[in-house]
């Protein structure tokens, strides 16, 4: 998908919500736990109830990797029903991967070709050639880790290198590598104070927001300084949302808490 | 595996040699293509003409994800192979993950609870909470990222903060975190200048060193400065070893290239 498609979704459905798809059995409402596929049965649920609602889907790659085989036959079976039904809807592999040359390469494969995700999520440890294989996919994104909404986020991404922020230097050196146009970034909302500063260094690219809800962001402080003419932000809710209730209305549940979100942000919008 | 049995198969077969399981299945024997589990077969002979003359296998496993639901199905069935039949061999996710905590968690579960690997890789980005979960999981290791054998590792991780390198910043704050006596670090061969830097930030730690052979680093560059009274050392090597050959002759080919490694590491043992 490209940028253009997912701004005129945003202006369609007056939301930038992103949808977290972690599921955990020990979370999923006990009356699923009896079917043949609990974790798609629950996502294929959530996302009927919510695709109005949002414009993008998150599945977190490792509450599929812990389930073994089964899990990642339950991660294809939400990408393939998301894409089968909801083609219009954007998506995101939360893997934060990121290796040698020869490898990212495998791993841009896997996820936007093979699985055909719109975007999968980078770590920047070991830089250019790490995340270019990712870049070099057409009409795909590449979500790279900018400042997280994690308390490690202290321990080496606001550590300063030469008088400025190891996060700022990330962004900066970022936009020289090819196919940069490709990039969106990971910022916390968790660090909402931060989104101005980064704005000076990336003042159109779309942003990923995580931790609004569940770890405490709240969006109207990050809407203050992310917001752009272009919308600029996809903001994740998952906890808040997908459990909102354990029983047998935990779809509407979700549904509820989504528009909630959805409420506020086409208030922000006008 | 705790580090002194790995200390313990390291002296008794006087090698410090990790092969690297990267099967690509454009770079495959073409006699196995036929068989219906061609990278299985692969790395089972691989194993099979090596494990004697390495103490660790480590499987990349963006390899594996390449190849959907049929790849993490090798990848179970090559670490299962591995458990069952050479217990003794110390075993490597090489997945380079990190992510807030409960994510972490899933993915430490994933890899050396339920895959039942010996240790796995992770990227130090997002800083404490990311690496603890890993951690805290007995008798395992977790191998972080310091400073890698890429170009791309003089983009961030050489960088100087407050007068310091990255890495060695991520070194020294590593050692502060609960459980870092389960600690090893990925350090590459093509920056053997840098190890005896390394050496006085963690002494005593194992340290993963990709980049020799096909990467151009140096067996004996990294000795030097990277040995200690209890080795200390895995050096990794995947293409030299298991792409020596591409004909029946596969395993064979893969046996004398390690074959050469070890003599040339049992000569440094002495």
């Amino acid at each position: 998908m490209t940028t253009a498609e997912l701004i005129s979704q945003i202006n369609q459905k007056k939301s930038f919500l992103c949808i977290g798809l972690d599921p955990d059995l020990d979370k999923l409402p006990t009356h699923l736990l009896a079917s043949e596929n609990p974790i798609f049965e629950f996502n294929k649920a959530i996302i009927d109830a919510t695709h109005h609602l949002c414009v993008a889907y998150k599945p977190n790659i490792a509450f599929y990797e812990v389930y073994g085989l089964k899990g990642w036959q339950c991660l294809e079976k939400t990408i393939n029903y998301l894409n089968e039904n909801y083609p219009e809807i954007y998506t995101i592999a939360d893997a934060k991967r990121g290796d040698i040359g020869n490898t990212s390469n495998m791993y841009a494969r896997a996820f936007l070709e093979d699985l055909g995700f719109d975007s999968v999520t980078v770590a920047p440890y070991m830089g250019k050639d790490s995340v270019e294989p990712f870049l070099a996919i057409k009409d795909k994104h590449t979500i790279m880790l900018a400042l997280t909404s994690n308390e490690g986020a202290f321990d080496f991404q606001t550590q300063k290198v030469d008088n400025k922020e190891l996060y700022k230097l990330v962004l900066e050196t970022s936009k020289t590598w090819e196919n940069s146009q490709n990039l969106m970034y990971v910022v916390g909302a968790t660090k909402a104070e931060y989104f101005a500063e980064i704005r000076k260094i990336v003042p159109e690219a779309f942003l990923l927001v995580p931790g609004v809800g569940a770890q405490g962001g709240n969006l109207q402080d990050v809407c203050k300084y992310g917001l752009t003419e272009n919308i600029g932000l996809l903001v994740n809710s998952s906890r808040g949302i997908i459990y909102a209730s354990k029983n047998e209305d935990f779809a509407n549940a979700a549904a509820l808490q989504a528009k909630e979100l959805q409420t506020e942000m086409e208030a922000i919008l006008k």
